[in-house]
């Protein structure tokens, strides 16, 4: 079955003082309906992305919510797993379509973080983690130590975790959408405040508020992105319980999914949004999604391989780093900018992985053209 | 495509103070995999229903952590839609078993309530409701005007309202997994405490810890219960928005809906799980179903017509009144429990139905053996 892209939509990232988390999502259904061209009737199903709106916004039913906005009601649900909720949502409504049950369906990931302080916020971000919490780990923590590991293994630098940063950044200049448009430079991000050792603030990707939407649809369309595959990994929760750190094994899995269920090679993958929610996690994925040998993909980024002219473009969007990551919108966004890309000619096909956790979830979504 | 429930499994419903919400998920996990006669290998994706483990229990990420209890780390994704959730990953599973992608899940509906306080977990679960929660309105005053509204146009009385729970409670005698195994009479009803009027405690379903699970699969098997068909309804998230509060609309929607793809008449159905949050809503149901008239649902459970040997036996379990509430298991139990019967042989047909909120999203699904 083809499963076309109709309508995508990626509202401002940032803080958004003035508009609610009902604001963000009306904000969402409107702006993917008029992209898509459609009537709102022509929605049969939606699937929300949202990780954590209960504790955020004391507000949880959000397919209710979102489901409201339309004078037909469609039946809708949250689907959740951390901060792979966006990519999970995409890959439950390919399912429903799959099924025949339904034609065209709505994809609308939401997040309205910065309702609370950021004390609160990473410790509800930490939720997804597993007991290592009870030894005071959160996120930053947890990546932290996938850092050190990756630097004494494979002699990676802090001036190539900085490249990273720089390299997001400057791809974020030209995404009117970003919350941060500015660029630094490795001796800005070098000394920036310290996190998490060897973690950095400019390392880390920020708390956001935001909404992205997409509408999926079996019927024929001139619309010209498709979803060609998509697939999953799991991993263990806490990190001790894995026997290899320099690896997210669930993103090299989702990966293999995906592609064989695409029926394409990676070396057809021209741009990838990838799930950088600290500088080392992009280094990771783009090892473990096989765009550059373990160990190599540091220097690569470095080299500039992996931004516009190199080998494969990774987080044309400036990624969660400097996009901005409102958890539940972040896989959403990743279909729906790399949607625009491909309709604006940039690229044939597109991958977005998306990872929840410290790795336990990673979802895969290749994008592109039908070749026939 | 046939979809057989393979293995159902659910726990002892109650406050389990000696398991923890990994404990119950271990236990649903082993129970339906042993109940199924398959290896854990078979698993290929899991659907888990949970409401608010992130608030209850600081756990998120739920679908990672029922993943990480099987050695290949099938691929996992948490479904929420507050008290329905249940019912929603029933509808999700089907929608990925449909989809031809897999051909045996796993749906394990969870929740763990009892680890915070009753005025936390009525906070929690009032998260579910929509700008109603800003008057202070919770779950039982939100229910409490239903029942006031029933009573004074259809002269419902405080009587035909005990009669629910008494019943209930007298079915809830036969069920092992049972939170409450103990029968009221009428009187004992009526003059339990006030907890919003006219509701009183013993009109309220419990605040309650478990775990239920089922393995649905499109593969042969020798296997009795079948998915015949399943339907989603949804309505406004508050009270205030609607036209009408004599009835749960979403309610209605999902049994036409369900019986429509199910290929069935309602009277084809024996018996029903519905969603007695309060007795009130086992009223509505039992109307909003189309099993009685409106108006005259009171009268018919007082009169004996939805117990055993009635028209419709409703809540065999003993419903969510005086089986217990596990909020994210619940949904998952109904389909659990009347497969059971269904095995067993006291019935050929009949009917889950699952809400959340006051009535924002509802799901039916129904079981029996096909017709051919």
């Amino acid at each position: 079955m083809d499963i076309k892209v109709i309508g995508h939509y990626t509202g401002r990232f940032g803080e958004l003082w003035e508009q609610s988390l009902t604001d963000l999502i009306k904000e969402g259904v409107q702006g993917v309906l008029a992209d898509a061209q459609i009537d709102q009737s022509e929605i049969e199903a939606i699937f929300v992305a949202n990780k954590a709106g209960g504790s955020f916004n004391e507000q949880r039913h959000l397919g209710a919510l979102v489901s409201e906005q339309f004078t037909h009601f469609p039946p809708a649900m949250r689907v959740e797993g951390a901060c792979a909720s966006g990519g999970l949502a995409v890959a439950a409504a390919s399912q429903a379509l799959m099924s025949g049950l339904y034609k065209t369906v709505l994809v609308l990931g939401v997040e309205k973080m910065t309702d609370v302080n950021t004390g609160e916020a990473s410790a509800i971000l930490a939720t997804a983690a597993s007991r290592e919490k009870e030894y005071g780990s959160t996120f930053p923590s947890l990546y932290a130590l996938l850092a050190n590991y990756h630097m004494v293994r494979y002699g990676t630098t802090r001036e190539q975790l900085s490249s990273v940063v720089v390299k997001n950044h400057r791809h974020a200049l030209t995404n009117p959408k970003a919350q941060f448009r500015k660029e630094f430079t490795i001796e800005q991000v070098n000394q920036s405040p310290l996190v998490a050792s060897p973690l950095r603030l400019l390392d880390c990707s920020p708390i956001s508020d935001g909404v992205a939407a997409v509408i999926l649809s079996s019927k024929p369309s001139s619309r010209r992105t498709q979803i060609l595959g998509f697939g999953q990994g799991q991993d263990t929760l806490a990190l001790m319980d894995r026997q290899d750190l320099s690896q997210l094994r669930a993103s090299t899995n989702a990966m293999q999914q995906a592609l064989s269920r695409a029926h394409i090679k990676l070396t057809d993958i021209q741009a990838a949004e990838v799930h950088d929610c600290f500088s080392i996690a992009e280094i990771l994925a783009t090892e473990d999604l096989g765009f550059f040998p373990k160990g190599e993909a540091a220097a690569a980024i470095e080299s500039g391989k992996t931004t516009i002219g190199g080998k494969v473009i990774i987080n044309p969007s400036g990624g969660l780093k400097a996009c901005g990551h409102p958890v539940g919108a972040t896989g959403v966004k990743q279909v729906a900018f790399l949607s625009k890309l491909i309709e604006a000619g940039q690229f044939d096909c597109a991958a977005a992985h998306n990872v929840g956790g410290s790795g336990a979830t990673a979802v895969v979504t290749i994008l592109g053209e039908k070749r026939s």
